[in-house]
């Protein structure tokens, strides 16, 4: 171990880490403070620790991103492949790996992270900028030649999230000088007094919010507010783009509504959430909430998947929410998190952590396989039974190991890895418990276990370990969650969706235990969502379900479901890695009456890609 | 008047002119023997004529189009502007002028023709190559250096077709001397034994099986046969490219379906149609009715509309029929057509000759407005009330007067000034009626005038002007009018969809009455359409009715119809150029019951592009 290698102890672990000054309700808690100790989401992060992240540092090796860096550093010669953006995998698995240490602090972890951070320091330009692709392919160009397509500032972003992530997790610095002097280079390039201009694809915002928390660099939230509050107002246009897909067609500010290429959109909302939090600007972030609340109302999957549209990636127009074309990309639902989870801190309101719920156990893991290093890009609530797969992101064909374009494999790898981070809060009157895994969590003097089966059941025992006296004990109670109750000190009381707040002398071995019911639900959409008129979805807990072919000896596309039927739970530890499938009645035209099975959809495409559907007609 | 001027009298007039050698059993009527004098057409046919032609004129200026071939010339410098297939803009164009001029010989038109055949032959090279695009900006990569995209086939296809039509209808031959010089390039370039490739994007194949009836030149036909057999083995593989867009996955003789670009595949099968005719080959022709009726059934909108999908403009999966997305570009419609003519004339079959009707009067002629000189390029059948227009394509701000990408708007001109050729056929039995309008129709000794309301009214009126004596008058009884009959002789009888076939010694002045009941009908999906499940189509005639918002007080995104209610069907001459509406109630749930007033599809957007919907939830 060197020198840079001691953790910052206390340093916040989770994604984002608000400075005192921040406008926010809620605080995540510092490193390590939170842990998911077992069940599902521990075996997912196992599988990304155990596989993806080290098949993913392969990736790197075959696709070219790294020799793209080498090229650039001139340690090896030739021509750089793949994408404009392809440095952006590379930051962005470096993140993951960070994170992934923090968890499970391994030697091989640290060794990975340092010869692949000095290959990237290698190919920084003396003044601080770095893209290997622009570097050599577009050398004669000079750089920030086409910002609405370049992801210049876009690549920068994910090395400075990068960074921050290493210096909190392995305290590793290397990565941080690399960031810094990116940044330097930036605000001394981009502002109003400077280039006026933006990168066509948002990230850098929260990055340089990150950064400026990590590092104290004022100069660092100013320009993110820079990049937030300089578009809406006619850049991408005069690059003869039409500004929609850019999220440059109305401001920040004043827009009500999420539109354009999905990832682009929720990344800058969940950038602009940080700047308002860190400037207290009480107006950005009623605007996101109001873009928020109608992306949730109108432009969203019952399985938390954002962008309804293969045609740019984009969100469709209000209620425009197709199955089988649904685009749903896991990097939207990542974004989506990330947005929500700011929208949280800031306001405490449990409809956000609700939100992410919801797309954590079904839009974004359903874009992973359950072996872990195989990814959907694309996420349709429906596939029909002879679709046909005409390129390398269609889901007709299963998931895939990689991607030309590539984003959302390390994308995931992050996510999970970091995934401890979004559990808990903590804040002067408590500790909020936010999403339910079995783990610990401290806060302050504050330490508690939390066992559970969830998503399976619906119980969950939180143990007080140790106890500074008097605090508030929060629960989330999700919406879906009618008829949940608490127990505790012998009593039990009925608890309505958003927190069961428990303020009380707390000691140690005091227990409350959270009944959420899982009764199976059947979901009908909003009538304006004309793709699934006549359909109903089928809940469980968190977990949206779906009818796969290789449950039904009829045809899926042909089911339909009798909503008036008995349904059954039941759970199968052989299936799909040990999911509770529910049971029901339905019929085809053509068998009859026959019995469904309905798996959890993120379970799906598991036992070969054949037909699926989410939705499904009633009788 | 020059000598080269002369009609060639007797040739043909339709769009396509198997030789006597051809396997058809219909054979198109010549060269005026078939006329439009009236009613919707022809109002159409005006505006066509007297608007767009001449507005296109003053677009192929503006838009760069023939800059580009002055330049190609060396008479102009700079740099050429537009997509690599700007050069087809201007033959179809051109195509649109000589069918026009066939129409209506006015001295203009032959200005216009002559003027603009000149930049055109200027522009080719001395071995007959020709693409201006390609001659300028890309003289460093030479010919053909990037088929799947270059579209230089394809717009030596719509060059040659625009020579036909001209040689056909103006007698001229100076594009023709063009066109075989092109045409005699290609067939030394390109072949088994030759370079052997496919040009991306079809529409080669049918204008060089045309060069060959015009020429007599059998290496044409040859070629256009290679073209066909060469598709489906991997060339647009070999390129890096995903074969499934360019219908380059399956070959043409074992396809099943239609896949990939909508266009490109419609231009496809009408071209290796046309080689089956000529070369008699029963197994291609077989292939081809499979994959019709395969698209007619899983892949076509109620409106005609081919194509699904926006992403790569190409048909979705079998049943993915989105209403709010469907792409259903108008040049797929005008494809379609001529799919469906060469069917019919190859089959006799009715079926094509509905499939025809259904395309232009609904998915065609919506993509023109009502003044003619507007376009829709991509047509919907839902437009919600706030939806969003993100790009030149988008239906939400309206029909526009041209495209970055112009394929449309020629497409259109050249489609309907020579629509007078889809009426009727002749055989050694007699002649048929395909289509119903105002008109004459002669074949050989036959001579008929077609009086009718068409498509607002059911009654055909055929008049015999002049007879040989016996012979067999076929009229096309739709599969929508169920309960037709016909009078003749004083005589009803009742006729079943297909043709009614009344052989008999006709004498001038016998009349024949075709009665097709106008009521009017709901239609419902197949329920694997799961787009529109739970949902009626309103249908009168051969026209699909939509509800407009300018109708409506309630919103039309919340309109349910009662499908018990009476309707009725009412003549307005002062709507949107005289319509026939249908009337019926409905309700929404914050209105209650109301009235629903459904105007015809093509008709929409006329009054502003607000919310409209052909597919009705039903109460």
């Amino acid at each position: 171990m060197t020198a840079t290698s001691s953790p910052t102890t206390g340093t916040t672990r989770a994604p984002a880490a608000p400075t005192p000054a921040a406008a926010v309700r809620l605080r995540p808690l510092g490193l390590g403070e939170a842990r998911i100790t077992g069940g599902f989401w521990a075996d997912r992060q196992r599988a990304n620790g155990d596989a993806a992240i080290r098949v993913g540092r392969r990736r790197l090796d075959e696709a070219g991103n790294l020799e793209n860096l080498r090229i650039a550093a001139g340690v090896s010669t030739g021509e750089v492949v793949g994408p404009i953006f392809a440095d952006s995998d590379v930051y962005k698995w470096l993140e993951a790996v960070a994170w992934e240490y923090g968890r499970n602090p391994a030697d091989e972890l640290l060794a990975m992270q340092r010869e692949v951070t000095a290959v990237v320091a290698a190919a920084q330009a003396d003044d601080g900028y770095l893209n290997s692709v622009v570097q050599v392919r577009h050398s004669d160009k000079g750089r920030y030649f086409d910002l609405p397509w370049s992801h210049e500032h876009y690549c920068a972003g994910h090395l400075i999230q990068a960074a921050v992530a290493q210096v909190r997790c392995t305290g590793d610095t290397a990565l941080l000088d690399v960031a810094v002097k990116l940044a330097d280079h930036l605000a001394a390039t981009f502002g109003e007094d400077r280039r006026h201009d933006v990168d066509g694809h948002p990230v850098i915002e929260t990055a340089l919010v990150e950064l400026y928390r990590e590092t104290g660099e004022a100069r660092y939230l100013e320009l993110a507010r820079y990049f937030v509050e300089a578009r809406g107002h006619g850049l991408m246009a005069g690059y003869g783009q039409e500004p929609t897909y850019f999220s440059d067609r109305v401001p920040v500010r004043t827009a009500t509504t999420v539109e354009g290429h999905a990832v682009r959109a929720v990344y800058l909302a969940a950038g602009a959430a940080d700047v308002a939090a860190e400037l207290g600007d009480a107006e950005l972030l009623d605007a996101l909430r109001t873009q928020f609340d109608h992306m949730l109302a109108t432009k969203s999957y019952v399985t938390g998947g954002l962008g309804a549209r293969w045609d740019r990636e984009s969100f469709g127009d209000p209620y425009e929410l197709p199955t089988d074309r649904a685009y749903a990309e896991t990097c939207a639902a990542i974004g989506g998190v990330q947005w929500a989870w700011r929208m949280l801190l800031a306001t405490g309101d449990a409809r956000y952590a609700d939100a992410i719920e919801r797309m954590l156990f079904n839009g974004f893991i359903a874009g992973i396989s359950l072996s872990g290093a195989e990814y959907f890009y694309v996420n349709p609530l429906q596939l029909r039974a002879d679709a046909h797969a005409d390129g390398d992101r269609s889901p007709a064909h299963g998931r895939r190991g990689w991607f030309d374009c590539a984003c959302c494999p390390p994308n995931v790898m992050r996510t999970l890895a970091s995934l401890d981070g979004y559990l808990a809060t903590g804040d002067a009157d408590g500790v909020q418990l936010h999403q339910y895994a079995p783990g610990t969590v401290t806060s302050g003097d504050v330490e508690l276990t939390v066992e559970t089966e969830y998503p399976w059941d619906g119980l969950v025992r939180v143990r007080v370990i140790a106890s500074p006296g008097r605090f508030a004990l929060s629960l989330r109670v999700p919406a879906w969650a009618t008829g949940a109750s608490v127990t505790a000190g012998g009593e039990t009381q009925h608890v309505d969706p958003g927190y069961a707040r428990l303020e009380r002398d707390w000691s140690a071995g005091d227990i409350v235990e959270l009944h959420l019911p899982m009764d199976v639900r059947t979901t009908a959409a909003h009538p304006r969502v004309d793709a699934v008129r006549g359909c109903v979805a089928v809940e469980r807990g968190p977990l949206v379900h779906a009818a796969e072919q290789a449950d039904h000896a009829a045809p899926v596309d042909d089911l339909q479901i009798d909503t008036s039927a008995a349904t059954a739970a039941e759970h199968r530890p052989d299936l799909l890695g040990g999911v509770t499938v529910v049971t029901t009645r339905g019929r085809t035209e053509a068998a009859g009456e026959l019995d469904l099975t309905l798996v959890p959809y993120y379970a799906w495409a598991n036992r070969g890609a054949a037909a699926m559907r989410v939705w499904i007609p009633t009788i």
